[in-house]
């Protein structure tokens, strides 16, 4: 049986991967008293008088909903709410299985950015937190960031924030493994939708001097800034992204001399020579799925030093089941009102640190997926961000 | 330990009173590869080109989101969203424990009817069914009637529908063991929000003759039709209400000569005379909770032949937990479009079935709230009603 056939078998035979559980025993008419009327009403009560103790009578504090649009679903696009369910599942019970965390989806029939908004703020006093999941580019930073504002529980968009947070995790190890400056680096980028241009960001913010971009229209370069939707305006704004000073337009002219690239992008952009033409030792970050920019054996075979991609298959994998689950129970833990970019970064070192000096290599600078030593560090490290940042309840 | 301590010690113990699962092992690589990417796509696939394959693939066959706005909570009235979560997770884990289907809790932060109806419409997707709960009348009744036209699953106000729908099942079972029939009966009702609006209509679909009402402005009478709400002047012009004859605005007036009492309403609005007052065998309903209209022992006292309650201590409790597990579970198995007048009245009678003929007496007209035989038989007569009708998709 093939992938397809067991992949579809799985989910046809329990129809959908989550269910809901009863905590409390409701087997008679005492149970119910408790549970129910009339004994559900003191819980009513002690809320009504005070709204936090939702955390404390309720399942509010351990859950969070999935929430997407189904616009642009894994590398499948537009395939709206319906066909996007099965990945919504998938994530709800990765953060029960990695994280504990309660949680379930909610596929909107809404792609208006207002009602979008407008719908998942009303959703607010069941939840302890919300998850937005695979909303297209630029929608998505313009619904986070207004949620994140008009909302108090956190609001964490993954498809920006999972790569980057892990990324960032791995520069943090190449520092500790290569001895090279960070601030010495010139990292190319190709991809500056939701996820490359947090990746910029979040490379900034941990030390790497110089960042190019490259997307589908050619070299990001601020005599183009008209041309452009207001992510990567303000990622030229705010010093992040930096004008190469020769280039021809096209991704190898901007390769020639780079310290590392990071694709998060397309197919097969990137060649052997075109690694060959990079600096010394170089790093390639390939994160397509499931092809790559440049396959990890490619990579190696021209010179790369240390290779890392999307892929379970190969070596340094960016998942980002590293981030979100740890990322969650931390905010979760303290009832935090936002995730807020030092709980990131602490995330981001936090992964890094699983790896101790003496285990860091060119095909170990990341841990594995499965590693349970990431989401109680990631946790602990998160919900220590929050409260240092004043954004914890507790 | 009192109720109060008991209730809210469970409540703390367990931090709310449900929790996800997941249906599918999460343990390595190969189980994220077929619950997760790349083997999820295959599903998302299949959903994109038949979208009722979400019924297939995903947890929506079997998924109900119990929602409200927290605007009549219980007895406790308009208590807002948060103070409202203890309650519509009860009814979760109800959901659950009674009928194996799975629900989670939605309390909006909105209580504008428009905003409500939209919101609602968008979650569609992921769901099943909906189970509207607490909602104030007569908002109640727009929001659900919107609801049904509108979407493409069941929505059902439980309020309006659970009490309704056990009372027929009373009164059916009154006419099987008192031989009276329901036509020649006058039966007073008092209150017509959203359960005794919905009590009248049902009990006027299974046959009885002459329904009086009375509410907190004083007898439903058609001379003072312009002061009503649109829900009472619909029940006048559809002949659901009778004008009496003879009345001073009291319910003493018209309580006199009737047939039966029910009370959605108040506590202690219906004194023993007024029980001596009516005809020979009187039929008492005082649903008022906790405290009913009368108490059982006194409707007995003043020569009640039948008296029921919406309290688990005494005969006859009119418990919506017959209803609501059963209702749901028959429309979910056979993936109905809406919950018809069909398939509610399939419910009442259901439910009256439950108790055989030699097992039938004043104190037994209603079967008891943990009776295992009820929800399987009213699932498989919704189920029926629902194919009948045209509305499963099955």
């Amino acid at each position: 049986m093939g992938l397809k056939e067991e992949a579809l078998a799985l989910h046809k035979e329990h129809q959908g991967k989550l269910e809901i559980h009863s905590k409390v025993r409701i087997k008679d008419q005492h149970d119910l008293a408790l549970a129910y009327t009339p004994g559900v009403a003191y819980a009513c009560k002690e809320i009504e008088a005070n709204p936090m103790d939702a955390y404390v009578y309720t399942a509010k504090s351990n859950m969070v909903a999935v929430i997407t649009d189904g616009s642009a679903v894994l590398g499948l696009g537009n395939i709206g709410p319906y066909a996007a369910i099965p990945v919504m599942e998938g994530k709800s019970i990765l953060l029960k299985e990695l994280a504990g965390v309660d949680s379930f989806p909610l596929c909107l029939k809404t792609q208006d950015v207002e009602e979008i908004i407008t719908t998942i703020k009303y959703l607010e006093p069941t939840l302890g937190a919300i998850n937005l999941e695979d909303i297209s580019a630029p929608r998505c930073v313009t619904i986070e960031r207004r949620l994140i504002e008009e909302m108090d529980i956190p609001v964490f968009h993954d498809d920006q924030h999972g790569t980057s947070i892990i990324v960032a995790s791995a520069f943090i190890n190449i520092q500790r493994l290569t001895k090279r400056n960070l601030k010495d680096m010139r990292v190319v980028l190709s991809g500056t939708g939701a996820a490359g241009s947090m990746v910029a960001r979040m490379l900034k913010k941990i030390g790497v001097g110089t960042i190019n971009a490259y997307n589908i229209c050619g070299v990001v370069d601020k005599n183009k800034y008209d041309s452009y939707d207001f992510l990567i305006k303000e990622l030229i704004d705010d010093g992040i992204f930096d004008t190469p000073d020769n280039h021809d337009n096209t991704l190898a002219s901007i390769l020639k001399g780079a310290d590392a690239f990071i694709g998060v992008s397309a197919p097969n952009l990137v060649s052997k020579d075109m690694v060959k033409s990079m600096a010394k030792d170089p790093i390639v970050f390939a994160m397509a799925n499931p092809t790559p920019e440049i396959s990890y054996n490619d990579a190696k075979e021209a010179g790369a030093y240390i290779v890392g991609s999307g892929r379970s298959d190969f070596p340094n994998q960016i998942n980002n089941v590293l981030a979100f689950p740890g990322i969650f129970r931390g905010a979760l833990d303290v009832k935090a009102k936002k995730i807020n970019e030092e709980m990131k970064i602490a995330a981001a070192y936090a992964i890094a640190s699983i790896i101790k000096d003496e285990e860091l290599s060119p095909d170990y600078i990341v841990p594995g997926a499965f590693d349970k030593r990431v989401v109680p560090a990631v946790a602990k490290a998160v919900s220590e961000a929050a409260i240092k940042t004043g954004v914890a309840n507790k």
